[in-house]
């Protein structure tokens, strides 16, 4: 599939089939994180991949009750693992680089027939202790994964001009 | 292009042709990142895109010293408009979002023929300055866009092994 494709089509999905990812589709999303760039080439994450429907009921709760989390039939928990590099721009390298490659994840999902959809709402200490990750470790983002059951029509975005502006500030 | 394949052969392109990108080629590579999903579909970002080759070089100047980026024939740079909203993960979620556009530019950039190169070095009062963003906005990251002059060898990523992990923290 196309980029562009991939990128048109993806959508948050919220509902999932009862069918289990298969292993090597799974192992696809993760590859496509593992060889997202990130500054340095430090690769300051891991990913936890869950798919214990016990623990991913407790993810669940632990994002604020939202009960698709655990539906999917995968939850890869996005953590950033040096969370005290500051790039000389003044931003922390590792909240932009496990985004980088939970979105490279995102797109491989699409071309392999499967949703996703980003978890920003939850409570990074509960999801640390249902999961042992210890104190250092930051969750950046969680990822449910799974076969869609309902795919949403595309969400409104910007026009293009109110995005993008050439030259200068305006 | 397969989305694998734009991941599997993107590279950090620091040589450039010197030659222009086509419009339409420049088009696709930023509505790839108007398209981007971000918290709450704010769309907390603005992309200003500088062809200009004095202004380059003095973005360039900015990169702490980093010339390729004056000889890139555009350089996006990619800002967080909304840069104080904390998702209940306890993260910002402009990084996030931005970096998530950013890296769709960069994957269909691959599928146009082109090559960027994400720049995290830089002094972010002196872009600003140059390009008169206003006090509140952030410059989360430039990316250069061009035809690569030399496409280098892939960098070495950790073991699948190292970065992904299963069901508990290990």
């Amino acid at each position: 599939m196309d980029v562009m494709e991939a990128i048109r089509t993806r959508r948050s999905i919220r509902n999932y089939q009862h069918r289990d990812v298969e292993e090597e589709k799974l192992r696809r999303v993760l590859e496509a994180g593992r060889l997202a760039p990130s500054a340095r080439n430090m690769q300051e994450w891991k990913f936890l991949v869950v798919k214990d429907p016990s623990v991913r009921k407790r993810l669940a709760e632990a994002a604020k009750g939202q009960m698709f989390v655990a539906d999917a039939p995968v939850v890869i928990v996005a953590c950033g693992t040096i969370c005290d590099y500051v790039m000389s721009c003044g931003q922390l390298s590792y909240p932009i680089d496990v985004a980088i490659a939970v979105d490279h994840m995102t797109l491989v999902a699409v071309e392999e027939g499967l949703g996703t959809c980003w978890l920003g709402a939850f409570y990074e200490d509960k999801v640390k202790e249902i999961l042992g990750i210890p104190e250092k470790i930051r969750v950046v983002q969680m990822l449910a994964l799974g076969y869609p059951e309902h795919v949403p029509e595309p969400r409104a975005r910007k026009p293009f001009d109110e995005v993008v502006i050439f030259e200068r500030w305006q």
